[in-house]
């Protein structure tokens, strides 16, 4: 089922600058996997509201397309208005600024994947647990088998809830400027800057005594940190 | 004006958490410099729609508060929903991976702007290139100057939409984790990864010739090229 192509209908389809849309999965979940935060977009009661969250994927979840997870206090007001609604959850990476030889095709590149669908409130306490993981998970692989279990008070104070990966559309921007002939023949120079997100080194807080965790190490170095 | 503190109503006032909220017009500038993506929320007509797009910001613009202007072109569905409408506009830079003692604690180091208000059409010709040359040196300060200026047929395909600086949130994370002292006890190491965002060196494309120009290779630099 996850190998179908994404967009299955009208409101995911893309409109403008379809060429840039992408219609595999694969690269819908490798930017779930690099992605650190998502914007949850949701009717606030007469006006929108778009609030960036922490989340997590599993594409062996119980939704169509498999399962993204993202949680909130229960005192939240917004996680509240998302139980059982339509939200829009989008995620995106900027990957570098190009430097067109006009503002019209001055851009960025990035990636982006929206995706719509209903909120669904995760009430079996298995199920949370383990989106709780994976989203602990995704921030530093590993970690939420080093750290203590969740009690049970604060499964309590948490509401978690799934989005399935099915109905959503991918657009991706990459490499130099599409300036015209004109403007090439005219200006020596067009291109982009590569962005990159990288980390430095993990800092231990007053508390800390003794070196790294392996854990945080490892995905201080897979960032990029030396 | 813009001395005023942020969040001047009930919908943007921050409701849990609410220690991690700012009130300073000046940090939510800052922020507002450094980021690059915007994502904008709107209702697509019964459901929400998140979309990520670039924007500057004229903080002598007519607006309350200064402006915020972002852009789409005139054949674009969701800009055209836009127009006149209920927006709100979040703006999120991570900061670092905070690796706590417990799941419950586990976070992120962000800074998120949450600015909700009608999008105003930009009609008049003169704003309207004044805020497309913000966006491009949004991008690489000093480069609306450098490159061709826009011809009336791209001016008359775009779309720039204004948004008052006005009704605003500003929530910032930083530092370690908040753990319980047991939890600390127990486990010798709890910290964070900070991140950050570097610039690789610029890429010219296939038309360029001569060396990268000045702006280009300021901007990279300024951020981290090396």
């Amino acid at each position: 089922m996850t190998d179908e192509p994404l967009s299955p209908t009208e409101r995911t389809r893309l409109g403008r600058l379809a060429e840039k849309g992408r219609t595999e999965r694969e690269e819908l979940h490798k930017l779930l996997d690099t992605a650190l935060v998502a914007h949850v977009g949701l009717d606030a009661g007469g006006y929108p509201l778009v609030l960036p969250t922490a989340f997590a994927v599993d594409l062996d979840g119980p939704d169509r397309g498999g399962t993204l997870y993202f949680h909130g206090s229960t005192a939240a007001r917004w996680i509240n208005r998302s139980r059982g609604a339509m939200v829009c959850v989008t995620i995106t990476e900027v990957d570098g600024l190009v430097a067109a030889r006009s503002g019209f095709e001055s851009s960025m590149n990035y990636r982006a994947a929206v995706i719509l669908g209903e909120a669904r409130v995760v009430e079996e306490a298995e199920e949370r647990l383990h989106a709780l993981d994976l989203m602990v998970d995704h921030m530093v692989p590993g970690r939420a088998a080093t750290i203590r279990r969740p009690s049970r008070k604060e499964v309590a104070a948490t509401q978690v809830l799934a989005l399935p990966l099915w109905e959503a559309s991918l657009k991706v921007r990459q490499g130099g400027p599409d300036d015209e002939d004109d403007d090439i023949a005219d200006n020596p120079w067009g291109g982009h800057i590569p962005l990159y997100r990288v980390a430095g080194a993990p800092v231990g807080d007053e508390g800390s005594r003794g070196p790294v965790p392996d854990d945080v190490r490892r995905r201080a170095e897979q960032l990029g940190a030396r």
